[in-house]
């Protein structure tokens, strides 16, 4: 199997393979990156369960150490049992960790492997569209802390990422439309045909249709391998990635996490930088309003039932810890963004407003 | 203040100050460094009270942050408890941590720097002799799991170190030897003239006489920072640090690490080791005689109490975590040692038994 592309980050490199049965060649993949090292399932009940049939092909890494499904696998107290296990097995330096699941598994193995023994490699199989098109590349591992989330971690690279579409097959449409959320984003950020199909093939999303969902994993990573490739650590471009989060992290807590996936924060969060964008004539209207469409046509329900003042709230959070100032990434078109660092309140009263509004 | 050295791992490099008064400059070395980014204290309770003079040069980052004193220091729990600390402050990823503390703080508060926010920057300020001479230097970080001793941590280096040897004034006798063990052992691998220093000026340790200790410091860290700057991680070159180090840590693990401090321990290893060296013909019976008297010396008591077969048992452990070969460092000379991969179980029994002879 070839991999779809290779990502660089200083000095580290890794193959990213995308197909409909990727994981079936996950044995000659770890021939050829890890050599005759020992390796080792880390996966969530709930993964373990569902494709049972599917992870037969990681066998050969012996019976699966587990993480609690979801947010729960993010939790120092987890990173402590996972550990525990991998020293009752006698792992070592050596030992590469097969992380298979979600974003959540992904980010909690992926700092497990970081810390453990000061760093062993890991590869990442994500599960989920989200993870596929999104968290599974570009190094970054989270764990939560009691007074927020993903406030500790590590920038770690998988020696490899393994994107089987075929795990997409068993998703749920909101876990789908989720990813796809994430995947239209990408397509604003920097590839116009990206966008075009995902609008176009909303209801091959729907039926799950893997040829169609393998080239929108396809593009959304050539899209994050660009700009991650570019710059590894947190800066310049890579905040170009959080379009649509400035907002759509404030709706996710100011609901607490609860009851609103992250693409559909996003995908309204989108909407209300879109506003933004659209006030300061950088944005056409009817190009906003093409995009607007499409995170409905995804989301497919009401907008989230948050509360502005919560949201407004949590982006003050956010910018205290991110740098002290308002960050927001405004579309200039479909495919190509700016960052913007002189966002007023007013500005971020009016997205939160209009991405409420739905 | 000029530093002693500048150390370079990869891109990463950073200064080592050195001095009887080194931490009243800490201002200015931030300034230079850091510029104007918040700094924040952290140490321990014992630190905060026999050293609160010296403190005050370090008021400028505020009320102190502190992680317990000793290895409690080093879990995971206290890790979350100052990652708390840190948020309620508003730390945000330009945030600089001062770490005040011997190694078990230095290991800790390195760690928290590594995963909070995904890392932010550490100046480390040892203040006991093993600190000064050896953990602070080389961007290792740890903490315990219930499980075993430093099997989680990161490589994080230090933006500066600054060894203030005024510190070591109020250290007990044992802390002093402790540290001075260390520093005979980085003389017996890389500087004759160090080792010749410690065997003739051993009364001045005891006599805490600061302008010596200065200098056994900085003949320490020049050893340490000519093998770490070639070779960051742990490897080749980095091996040889771990001249007393197999026996050592085997009896640090069989006496449950108490009543004996890590110097003690590598020095009686150092004992053991050369017996080997003896053994093989490597190293001259009379050389073997001078460094293990030189130890006593530094040690002054007797043998720990430890069994022959539960250091074994520890090494074991090791070997398996660390490669699966058994290896030591045996000296040819003062000032020359080499890594030998291929230890024979009853040269490891020979080592235990000699170290334990005393």
């Amino acid at each position: 199997m070839e991999p779809y592309t290779v990502i660089r980050h200083g000095h580290a490199s890794y193959p990213v393979f995308i197909g409909k049965d990727a994981l079936a060649d996950v044995r000659s993949v770890m021939d050829d990156i890890a050599g005759i090292r020992p390796a080792y399932l880390v996966t969530t009940p709930q993964v373990a369960r569902i494709a049972a049939e599917r992870l037969e092909a990681v066998a050969f890494a012996g019976e699966p150490l587990l993480l609690p499904d979801g947010e729960q696998a993010k939790s120092l107290a987890s990173i402590e049992e996972l550990a525990g296990g991998l020293i009752s097995r006698g792992v070592r330096r050596d030992g590469v960790l097969i992380a298979v699941g979600g974003g959540a598994l992904g980010d909690a193995a992926g700092f497990a492997a970081s810390v453990y023994l000061r760093g062993i490699d890991v590869v990442h199989v994500p599960t989920t569209l989200l993870a596929q098109v999104d968290s599974s590349i570009g190094g970054k591992t989270a764990v939560n802390h009691p007074m927020g989330k993903n406030l500790l971690g590590s920038f770690h690279p998988p020696i490899a990422v393994i994107a089987d579409v075929g795990f997409l097959d068993s998703l749920s449409e909101q876990e789908l439309c989720s990813g796809a959320l994430e995947a239209l984003k990408a397509g604003v950020i920097g590839d116009t045909s990206l966008f075009d199909l995902i609008e176009l093939e909303r209801d091959s999303i729907s039926r799950r249709q893997l040829e169609m969902l393998e080239v929108v994993v396809q593009r959304a990573v050539a899209v994050k391998a660009g700009i991650v490739s570019a710059d590894a650590r947190e800066s310049d471009q890579r905040r170009l990635l959080n379009y649509g989060h400035t907002i759509g992290h404030g709706i996710e807590a100011a609901m607490n996490y609860e009851g609103i996936t992250h693409g559909a924060a996003v995908g309204y969060g989108m909407i209300g930088a879109n506003a933004v964008a659209v006030a300061r004539s950088l944005l056409d209207k009817g190009v906003a309003a093409r995009i607007d469409e499409a995170v409905r046509d995804l989301h497919a329900g009401d907008p989230p039932p948050a509360d502005v003042a919560d949201i407004l709230r949590a982006t003050e959070h956010d910018k205290k810890f991110g740098g002290g100032k308002r960050v927001m990434v405004l579309p200039r078109d479909i495919g190509h963004c700016v960052v913007v660092e002189d966002i007023s309140r007013e500005e971020l009263h009016l997205a939160a407003e209009r991405a409420l509004a739905g």
